[in-house]
């Protein structure tokens, strides 16, 4: 290990610090409780010596990784059986388990159970009957039965409705027959299917007495109770390496004529009755819940990416010292240059603001579920449209984010043992999966274009776009004062004319004759612009709101911090969006020069606390497991350690030296 | 193999095309002789069997790949000898063997002997003396020896005279003794250097006498000729795995008391005598040259990783299937949703319009590279801020253009059988190496801040900065017609206010006390702001003028093509930057939305000749490397048979099932 003693310069940039690390970390945490919960489970988890990698993983083979997480992953099951057994298997601790932080500290690049944990349970416990959860649960849950969730298929993915996958009812033996008709019914992608699963919830398109009935989940075992083969007319293994989640096994999984009986149909929602007769659900918009659910959720995860990826490049920012900015000093910090600090600490302020914004949106939701068990669906499209573009956006900019991170480290960053490629690995994969970006802000897009129309008719909007109903009161803005509040309320002034121009767009289009499907498809650059913005005057005014709530809360000391935070938000998105502010609001080129300058000054305040911010993210070094964001700062001892780990140096010469190199150097002689 | 038959939708593009795209081609190609060579390397290099692989790389671990790549350099390095001995070794031979294009097909994640080829033998011819370069060239030419480049350190990269390495030379034997006084000295990062050269070029601070004498260039012998054992005093290996370029051998170097004798100093800008003697160079500026020559090159390169990730991207579009336009229609090929043209078209554009920029800057660099020998360094400077600021923004822009078209391609784009991981590890590279961006577009913005000056002084500025002149003539941008005439104009126009800005803010922190150096810090954010926005003006002037060129040389049905790649080139280019338009430019909200809708007309021409034009870039299917972009576009056959080839999939259990998984799941039983 290298020395322990703390890099100089990081001393340094701790005492410059106004607040209390420990206050933030609290906060950070969700409260005294949970920052306890959390210590004493990084303790259970990381000091157990099975957990800890003697190799970087970066060196192993896709097979190799598979099996070494496979065996992790299996510690990790049994230690989270051992919770449950003591009662404290809360939700925030499988979040913590399986997800970014602890998990990401174990299995850094994802765990072929994580399925199981988050997917296969919570399905049977939403969609399966009281007899069916009996049946299966407890089997699920003491992991005597692996699952997985099987729905994408190759040529299939955010549009159900083309999903190959069917189900045919056979009502002379009681079973259903499933099959994947073609290669691209093929289902593709579930965590864990290649080799770990034994079960999958399969969703597949259900026909009953030859009538098509629409979609239904099945529980089908894939492989043998004992020996793990596949299971007759099962076609089944691993897709292949990626990009990152390299470790999830994802599979894919071919269906021919596979059996399974009529109660495998998870029937809580719809019923086939023994003869074949089909009941439909009641209410279809049910499901919407667990998608919203997984959004939510998303929208914390990519706090936290950011969080880690800020971390690294913070602390390498401090320790690391390049180009003179007087050329008869020596070099300085490289968070001394300006333009080192906006690439830093705006990610700093994201991964605040993405948080406290995702913390938000879960209280909003659980108010919500508790009205729609009870009937009440009327936020659900609201609710809907705001998690759909929030996740658009806040994964694109934390993946963003992390890119800029890692490039603000140089060449450093491009290592692996630096772990910003495995952590753009898993961000930018948010992009695409639970919903592709593009997807859903046209999703948003839809209902923002159906709320304007109700606008204009004179109807009084839900919240999260009444700004539309003032937007059409006063149709310029003249109060732009550069007050945060005025800032917060010029983006809504800007989203609602970006939603005024797509409403616009698809109604001239409608008027030249165009269907309202195709007029809309011809206006989708202009629909996902308006999302766009819908999204960020959310997450500008719930920036403002949450985080002057709890600048109400905290210290003095650290509140000064959190406003500078909030500020630096601000400016930055606005400044970030800054055409779409000079074509709708009347602003000079002086007025953007005040708000340059301003982001310049937010930068030089959050200067001495950068560091002390970034600390109070309170994230373990092996969760961050990187050499260039350890808390102790010895960068270089640290990188040069990693390459004493490295394969290839164990020999002075390499075999292929002998087999290649020195017959080609040779051959002329 | 899959079959052969080409995917149905993708020969309906190809009917639907308006030109001929073997004349782009051999356009592309850059004319008719360049086109055949390219045809006969290909048949050379790519149907030799010992050079195509059976297992896709991303399943070998990080040793194997190493030995796996070292293999095929040595086939390639021994028909680049038959190549030199039949005469047929000219700059674009190499460019095609070690750079992006036919070098990709063979070692995508690079070659540990590209640094021999392009760095070693180079400098020796750059900076050796006639006698030397009888000494070593003709031992490096035939591969007697390999060499690297060692300049970069653990701890030092970009400031050349932040160096620790150092030489001190020893007229009593006539040596010069090399150390890394510490281990932030190391060097790291030389392609090859861990354990394929057995020489370098190293870089250290030379002291003779006792003085200080600025930086040389010493050949070092590194490994034994025959046994390849590292020489006494010298500590090397490879630095490990990175987010790319995974087998270029990337290596670290200590050296500690190696001595050298006095001809190792290369010695043709500056030499040291016998006696220690030290004769300074002539002229500093002349190692400029090498530095603008790789940044010319660079520029190149971006376009042709913009060429492969478009054509993947835009031939899967043609062949995927998803979310229906109108409900009561199939889905549609999801190139028909303009949200993913506005993805795909101006990846296309930019490619085209960055090869023919680099083209037209190399030629400006060889005009000026004659000058440069005949004593005349006048246009040094201007070449210098221009190279500087392009590299940078094509290289960020191409970056970002390869990841838009990833995630265009859903989930299938994150697996590593699309290819866009290797080809986004490749091309974010260049963001940093050979002089990291941020540092680029403060070199530019430095030059133009000074050329500011002077114009506000009324000198007559040189022609790529010449628009500054105008803009001071007329403070007010009166003719903004919508010509594209008219947006490179204003381009320029808004260029030159950006450039004042930085100007005026440097000069009012210098007002305030501030020295030049801490004023220009403090202004970062400006000046690189106002850099980036003189590249992208020279851009548009140059994809006006290039373009507007070869459609006057090619037919007529060409010309109509390449004129809507520039319209849609140009007017992309002015809404991403509309925000600097609104502001210095008097423009409406109702001529923004008009520059929108242009936008989606030019996609909506773009759209029949999409698939056509990225055939036209004449990428080898090898080249591609991608089972989502083959010609053939059997997307689903190829993503099917790839996952066959993946060794997990060799057998249906694996042993970590009764190791590890099964143990777990009958721990209860």
């Amino acid at each position: 290990m290298p020395s322990k003693e703390v890099n100089p310069d990081l001393l340094k940039e701790r005492h410059t610090a106004t607040f209390d690390p420990h206050e933030f970390a609290v906060f950070w945490a969700g409260g005294e409780e949970r920052y306890k919960e959390k210590k004493s489970l990084e303790k259970m988890f990381l000091e157990d010596p099975a957990l800890k990698d003697d190799l970087p993983i970066s060196y192993l083979s896709h097979k190799e990784l598979y099996e070494h997480s496979l065996r992790k992953a299996c510690i990790i099951g049994e230690k989270i059986r051992k919770l449950r057994a003591e009662g404290e298997d809360g939700v925030d601790t499988y979040n913590a388990l399986l997800g970014g932080s602890l998990g990401a500290a174990i299995l850094k690049e994802g765990n072929p159970l994580t399925l199981h944990y988050v997917m296969f349970v919570p399905t049977i416990m939403g969609q399966g009957t009281m007899d069916q959860q009996v049946e299966w649960l407890s089997k699920a849950w003491d992991c005597e039965i692996i699952g997985t969730y099987a729905q994408t298929e190759l040529g299939h993915g955010t549009f159900l409705r083309g999903l190959e996958t069917r189900a045919d009812y056979d009502a002379r033996t009681q079973e259903f027959v499933i099959n994947t008709p073609s290669l691209s019914a093929y289902k593709w992608w579930p965590g864990g299917l290649g080799h770990t699963a034994n079960h999958a919830v399969v969703v597949a398109q259900l026909y009953t007495k030859g009538e098509f009935r629409g979609l239904a989940p099945f529980i089908v075992q894939l492989r043998h109770s004992d020996t793990h083969e596949p299971l007759p007319g099962i076609d089944i293994g691993d897709i292949g390496t990626k990009l990152g989640m390299k470790s999830v096994n994802n599979g894919y999984l071919g269906l021919k004529n596979v059996r399974v009986p009529l109660n495998n149909m998870l029937m809580k929602n719809q019923q086939v009755l023994p003869d074949g007769t089909y009941v439909a659900p009641k209410n279809s918009v049910l499901t919407y819940g667990t998608m919203m659910f997984v959004r939510c959720a998303l929208i914390r995860d990519t706090a936290q990416s950011l969080a880690k990826a800020s971390t690294i490049a913070t602390r390498y920012s401090a320790v690391r010292r390049q180009s003179p900015i007087d050329p008869n000093q020596p070099e300085p910090q490289i968070m001394d240059h300006t333009t080192q600090q906006l690439k830093l600490f705006p990610q700093i302020a994201k991964s605040i603001v993405f948080k406290t914004t995702g913390d938000g949106i879960w209280n909003m939701y659980n108010v919500l579920s508790g009205e729609i068990e009870q009937g009440n669906l009327d936020r659900l499209p609201e609710m809907h449209a705001l998690s759909c573009c929030l996740k658009a956006i806040c994964s694109a900019d934390a993946a963003a984010g992390v890119e800029t991170c890692r490039l603000s480290c140089g060449g450093h960053g491009y290592m692996d043992c630096s772990n910003f490629p495995t952590i753009y690995g898993m961000t930018t994969a948010v992009c695409t999966y639970e919903g592709e970006n593009t997807v859903m802000l046209l999703q948003t897009a839809r209902y923002l274009v159906k709320v304007y129309g109700q606008a204009l008719n004179g109807e009084k909007l839900v919240p999260t776009v009444a700004y539309i109903n003032d937007a059409l009161k006063e149709r310029q803005f003249v109060n732009f004062d550069g007050s945060l509040e005025s800032i917060v309320k010029a983006f809504q002034f800007v989203a609602a004319n970006k939603i005024r121009i797509a409403y616009e767009q698809i109604e001239q289009r409608r008027r030249q004759g165009h269907s309202t499907e195709m007029a809309a498809n011809l206006s989708g650059t202009f629909l996902t612009a308006a999302a766009d913005l819908h999204g960020r005057a959310f997450l500008a005014e719930s920036a403002y709101t949450e985080l002057l709530a709890v600048s109400r809360q905290v210290s003095p000391a650290l509140a000064d911090v959190l406003k500078v935070v909030l500020e630096l938000y601000l400016v930055d998105a606005c400044l970030n969006r800054i055409g779409d502010f000079l074509r709708f609001i009347d602003l000079t080129d002086k007025d953007v020069t005040t708000l340059e300058i301003r982001l310049q000054n937010c930068l030089k305040q959050l200067r001495p606390n950068a560091v002390t911010l970034v600390d109070s993210f309170d994230l373990h070094d092996r969760v961050l497991d990187s050499v260039l964001g350890a808390y102790d700062g010895n960068v270089y001892e640290r990188i040069f350690e990693s390459t004493k780990k490295n394969p290839l140096n164990k020999e002075p010469v390499n075999e292929a030296f002998h087999k290649y190199l020195k017959p080609f150097m040779k051959a002329h002689l």
